[in-house]
This record gives C-alpha cells, structure tokens and sequence, in this order.
C-alpha cells in the first residue's frame, strides 16, 4: 500500500475469534480497504493465528502476521505454569479479571497497529473489543479506548500534524448474540474462528471463551457452524 | 523478581543515550529497584543496546533485552531507504517533526514497559523523555504522557484492581544542559552513552541527536567523556 494517507484505508486487529472477525466484515461493509494485523504473541497454541490467516483470505483482504515475545509471562495465555480456568459458569464469568488476562495486550496491540496506521496512511483502526458478553478484562472497556484515542492522537505524527488516526470499536456494547446477528447478515464465515483457550482438535466447551461462544450462538438461535465441521 | 507488588520497584526503559542513563541513575537516587527494559527494535546499528547493556551494567541494575519488529519501516531509523537528516541548526532541530520519527515507537515501549511492571509487581515506570532540547517527536511530550498514564490505570488490573502503574517523566521540563547537571552529580557514566543516530566508530556531530548533546555539555560547561574515548 503506498504511504498516502487515504481516509478509506483501515488496519483491523485480527485475532482468529468471532468478534474481530466480524469486526473485519463490517469495516469491509463500510467502504474501507482493510489491512490485517494477526498479532502471534506466543499464546498457548497457533490454531488462533491460522483461523485469522484463513478469515482474511476469506475476505479477500492483505494480512501481515507481526511475532511479538512477552517473556515474562504473567497470563494463562502466555505461561504454561498458570491454569487456564475452566467450567466456570457464566455468571462467575462476568466477576473479576481472570488468569487469562495478559499484562496490556491491547495496549500492545494497538501501539502496533497505530504504528502501522501511521506508516501506510490509514485513518482507522478496528478492534473486535466488546464490554458486555466479555470476561472482564480491564482493556475491553470504552473508557480505556476513549484514553487510547487520546494516545493515538497526541503521540503520532499523523495526530498532531496529519488527519489523525481513529480508533473504531464497532461491537463495543454489543452483547454476543448481536454480534453475531451482524456477523451472519454480513457473511462472516464463522466456520473458519477459532474462540477456545486450548489448542486441541475441538474447541474444550468449558473455558470462559467457548462458554460466551455458545451462549452467544444460542440467543442468537443460531448454529454455530464449527461445531459441525 | 518475585511477581508481588513492590511500590520501591522500577521499570526503566533504557536506550543507551544520555537522557535514559540520567533517568535511570535518578530512579535509584530515590532508592528504587530497578529493572532496565533494553527495546532493541531494528535501529540503524547495535550501538544503542550495546551502549544500554553497559549503563545497565554500570549501575548494577538487572536488564533485559526485548527484540522487536516494526517490519514496516516508516522513520529513518528503522528504513535504511530514509535517509537521517544532517547538519541542521539548532533552531530547525526545534521545528516539525523529522524523518527520524519512528511511528507510535514510545506507545510501543510504554505497552511493553506496562506489561512488564504489571507482570513483576512494578509500581513505577520511568522513561527519560524530554520536551525542551528534543528533536520535536510528538511522543515526548507532557500531554501525551498524561494520556498514556491514563492508558496505564484503566488497560490494566493494575491500575483498576490494584495499587496502578505510574509513568514517571522526571526530565521532561529540563534543558539538556540540565539533564547533564544532574547526571553528572548522580555519577551516570556519560562516557558509556551513545547518542549518534548513525553507528560509526565514532559519534558523527552532525546529526540531530549529536548536535543536541554536544550543545548540552556545551551549556552545562562539562566536557562530554564520550568523545575523548
């Protein structure tokens, strides 16, 4: 993509779950010409990288996969010596901030996608962020995005100097079953996400990620089709 | 360093120039432990880490070295193809922002920087950024920082669950000449810095970071122990 800023240019943050994926799909649905950002940090197993490959070729978008390191661990997702917790209902879900939380993962991810943005003249960031059917992690709710907007704009240059880069969380307050209400009205092939903690064959249907999944599938009164692959 | 908050521990993010060597030195005048973050991100040379390594050293101070990527260029620093600008005065130094200006690089640092301190019980991040004798990058200044911290508190279970994350920005106000002052008083070992964008044998004086450093030691009335190397 040539340097030129272009406000119909956007970088999605593309995890391999439902909500960026759908994230992805409505960004295209608006206009924009997305770029991919897959973000491999080393979490407990590649099946996540692989569906989000697969979900932009989906939707026939460029993706670049960026190999971070977060040697010091500190979450579930990153260090094999913290359990992932499981059978959790989902009322135990919504309490508190889980060992699954990585130490500023968005953070992280956005200060990347920010520097990409800038770099190839993007005037949007997308990310699947959702603050309701969600499990309860601090950088998942608005208030921290209204903050990383006000990072985003007075710590580039396209900020200070240029258009400005802004920072789109579409789903937001949207619980699960809307999310995936919009995903199916705009074709997302969930088929093709990855939303479990494990790496196994199938999804386990008892982490806190699986069980938001099939809640969400469930009132939307739909199939979730890769349960049936 | 065991995982349990210590309100005495720091992480300082060191880049082997003068500013984070002042800083660092600071850190432990206010009698904090300190944990040197080394970004080694794809800069034009290995210098600057190398340089780091050693004030780490110096200052017996535990230090790690995180590899980055930012595979798509966009500054003189990281795209060999840009070229730094050289021998500018003073007075244009102050103006815009140059090509050495690497995309959200100090979001980059920071999310690192926050993810680490949560992880180790860090109650401190200290970084030197400067808005006085800088190069004009908007990531260096006070309102960018404001917002950053704000970043910090609500992004992480540190700062929503627990006793927070605060950036500490101690040379941000002062001239360069008194960022040496200090250093010089607190015994930084300027002669283990290096500020030179370029990695030749020796500092090139031409360009931006070169000329602030030499004006600095020139209005602080000190010799700068790096040249006479």
């Amino acid at each position: 993509m040539s340097p030129k800023s272009n406000g119909r240019k956007a970088v999605v943050l593309l995890s391999g779950g439902l909500d960026s994926a759908t994230t992805l799909y409505f960004a295209k649905s608006k206009g924009y010409h997305c770029y991919c950002l897959i973000i491999d940090y080393g979490q407990r197993h590649r099946k996540e990288v692989k569906a989000a490959l697969a979900v932009a070729r989906a939707a026939r978008c460029l993706a670049k996969v960026l190999r971070i390191c977060l040697p010091w661990g500190g979450s579930a997702l990153t260090d094999r010596q913290i359990a992932v917790p499981m059978k959790r209902s989902l009322r135990e879900i919504g309490r508190g901030i889980p060992a699954t939380y990585v130490p500023a993962r968005n953070t992280i991810f956005l200060s990347y996608a920010t520097s990409l943005a800038e770099t190839i003249g993007a005037g949007k960031i997308f990310i699947g962020a959702n603050a309701v059917d969600f499990s309860g992690y601090p950088d998942c709710r608005p208030a921290y995005y209204r903050a990383m907007q006000k990072v985003a704009r007075l710590g580039t240059k396209a900020g200070t100097e240029g258009r400005g880069i802004r920072i789109m969380t579409p789903l937001i307050r949207k619980t699960k079953a809307e999310i995936i209400q919009l995903g199916n009205r705009l074709g997302v092939p969930y088929e093709l996400t990855w939303s479990c903690y494990l790496g196994k064959a199938r999804p386990c249907g008892r982490c806190d990620s699986c069980r938001l999944r099939a809640k969400g599938f469930q009132e939307a009164a739909l199939p979730d089709p890769a349960m049936s692959r």
